[in-house]
């Protein structure tokens, strides 16, 4: 894309109401707006990070055969009756509203309740199971307070994906092959290496739930980290049974700062009891399915990478998430430059191309801040040395590489 | 896929409490779920209907320069007071909630003031203009009556366009660009040849508006065609001095019930003014900047196709938009109806795969009923004479294609 066409303009200084450094680099270089406290817009870059995040979410989730669906966020009261969670005093983050004959509404805090009325008219024999169904769709979560950009906000995307399974064991295979998804999404984020499965507490179904925590100073969590393992502990956990469950020694564990990137829960027959999802087994007798849920935030992974991985200059966006996957600047030639862009759009690289009549000075800084992986600069010199600038956006030196070379260079 | 494997089951009956055959049918086969009256689920098989008529959308606007964005659901009091919109008086579709701290919010009716203020902050000069920018996001519209199916539902996503230009010749410009755009829409939706662009009130900044309607008996509005110029009007303008206007004589119009599939309005400052959207000219003067919007509905659009080209036996899905281009069934032929399902996936080829142990007849009826453009089927005279059946969803009368031949056959 030119960059003369795209419409957001990068800012000089960040916004002053705004205290986490994610949401400041992030609306400086114009990649989200602030709507108000706690509900962002996702402008043309910033839209392509979380659709890229969301891709490889995607990828990973039908690799263990999800299968993909949208509910719908305007939720009736006697559903959530049935499972006790209609009530503001059990659930405090509902945003209530209303039909115009005064129907009270709420809207999806979370999903549970809508899959499993909805899979009890699809499944009903054991060999309908198992199934995995997720969604990337809206939550809404009336947060008292929205202060960690769009980490948390009150609206936001989520994936959560939904298992339903005949028995314990089942349930098990499934939940393991989730969590090894999840850590194939953060390696393919680029968070794999700072990212730890978190034993949390589990409630009635399990002895734990699981989190994948990222760690971060701008957390609002603390973990304790075992690094020969790599496991973790929230502190909800931290005693001396669960160390001992766990095989953890508490003078190994290492206190830090996290983000909660990701969640797995066995549900076990909380939701399918009280809303009738049961099947028949092989003898024909009637039982409950047996359920899990698995959620990640799109939105919030964003802002954990903006949060860890920029630097002073800027975002820095791994390959996998970046808007674009070059930042082609043009330094006063733009001919044999618009050439290179023709040349590396056409082999399928994604080229952000700094075409605009601006200083050197200001194309530079914009390029650091906006943070592709790849800067490539075609500048007076390169018409006479036939070569191309090439820098990434985590390294401090540049290469050159020939014009002839570069489409080849990017195809590796 | 294989069918085996789609978590839906197809319903033997339509439920009581649907009037409109979109829902019905799309009930019937498991595309949609009921979450409520007016709100609606979309399952495997309708979510990628829904984003197939998307992508179809938003390759048609990036082709004139679209920029996709996504801006936020929860909309703020104060924003809509300065357009005089927030009063329930003014705009009757509201759906209110409020913060913990009482703060009132509103869930977006449609998105013009959001974008209009974000867009102040990055437009200023008249080299930033024209912008074009949409997205596909959630309208909320508390609706007093829901009983379309899932063409007037309370929760829908939409595509709305909003154009941003620096005089009324150059919104003209882009006004007749989208247009065209959504008249290829129409036309790759295969619903081109009973769809109008329809003239309508236009408000105080064009003498008309433009809605595109499809002919249907399930529509909510009436127009009046003139098949000899492929214009119509509706109802509202259908008057001496507008016919006059356009050319058009009373007589060779013809009545017809049609559903509003799009819509085109010139907004001229109404939002840019109160909202302070304005460039410096050439001249260093102010300007307000000149408004556009087109909105169109997938959801809408998705019902429309249920509608219209069904038929007796099931959904009748156009290739552009079919969940899957090809329905394969085996017909105890398991061996040699999975080869080809491996051969027509390598190639690309996105088939539904009906492995399930299930008789002939269901399977047969299951496939008209779910409607994909093509059926395949191999079965136990296949193996003898080394050909499948293949069949158009449209047509009555099946061929036989080699199996040699199948890849290259849905290749053409």
């Amino acid at each position: 894309m030119k960059q003369s066409q795209l419409f957001t303009r990068v800012k000089r200084e960040a916004p002053k109401d705004e205290v986490s450094k994610n949401a400041q680099l992030l609306l400086r270089a114009g990649f989200i707006h602030k709507e108000m406290a706690g509900a962002y817009s996702f402008l043309p870059l910033g839209l392509r990070v979380l659709n890229n995040i969301m891709q490889v979410i995607r990828e990973e989730m039908n690799a263990v055969g999800g299968q993909e669906l949208s509910l719908a966020s305007l939720q009736e009261k006697e559903l959530w009756e049935k499972t006790d969670r209609w009530d503001d005093a059990k659930v405090d983050v509902w945003f209530k509203t209303a039909l115009k004959n005064g129907t009270e509404l709420g809207l999806a805090v979370t999903h549970e309740e809508p899959i499993t009325r909805m899979m009890a008219q699809h499944v009903s024999s054991y060999r309908d199971l198992p199934v995995l169904a997720y969604q990337f769709q809206t939550k809404f979560r009336n947060e008292t307070r929205a202060k960690s950009g769009i980490m948390r906000t009150r609206e936001f995307i989520m994936k959560d994906l939904y298992s339903f399974t005949r028995n314990k064991e089942e349930h098990e295979t499934v939940y393991a092959t989730l969590r090894e998804a999840y850590k194939k999404i953060f390696a393919r984020l680029g968070l794999g290496a700072i990212t730890y499965q978190t034993f949390a507490s589990g409630g009635m179904f399990s002895k734990y739930s699981e989190e994948f925590q990222t760690v971060s100073n701008a957390g609002e969590d603390v973990i304790y980290i075992d690094e020969a393992s790599g496991k973790a502990l929230n502190v909800e956990v931290l005693n001396d049974e669960v160390l001992a469950d766990l095989g953890l020694k508490r003078e190994n564990l290492i206190e830090r700062a996290s983000i909660e990137v990701g969640n797995t829960f066995s549900l076990g027959t909380k939701f399918s009891e009280p809303l009738g999802l049961s099947y028949k087994n092989e003898k024909g007798e009637s039982c409950p399915v047996i359920m899990g849920s698995y959620g990640i935030g799109p939105a919030r992974l964003m802002g954990t990478i903006a949060e860890v991985l920029s630097d002073g200059s800027g975002l820095v966006w791994p390959e996998s998430v970046a808007p674009f996957r070059v930042h082609l600047l043009s330094l006063g030639a733009d001919e044999k430059a618009g050439e290179t862009y023709t040349a590396l759009t056409a082999a399928g690289i994604e080229v952000l191309y700094d075409d605009r009549d601006t200083t050197a000075g200001e194309k530079f800084a914009e390029s650091d801040l906006l943070g592709m992986p790849w800067r490539v600069v075609v500048g007076k010199r390169s018409l006479e040395s036939g070569k191309a600038e090439v820098k990434k956006r985590t390294e401090k030196e540049a290469g050159e590489v020939s014009f002839e070379e570069l489409v080849s260079f990017f195809q590796k």
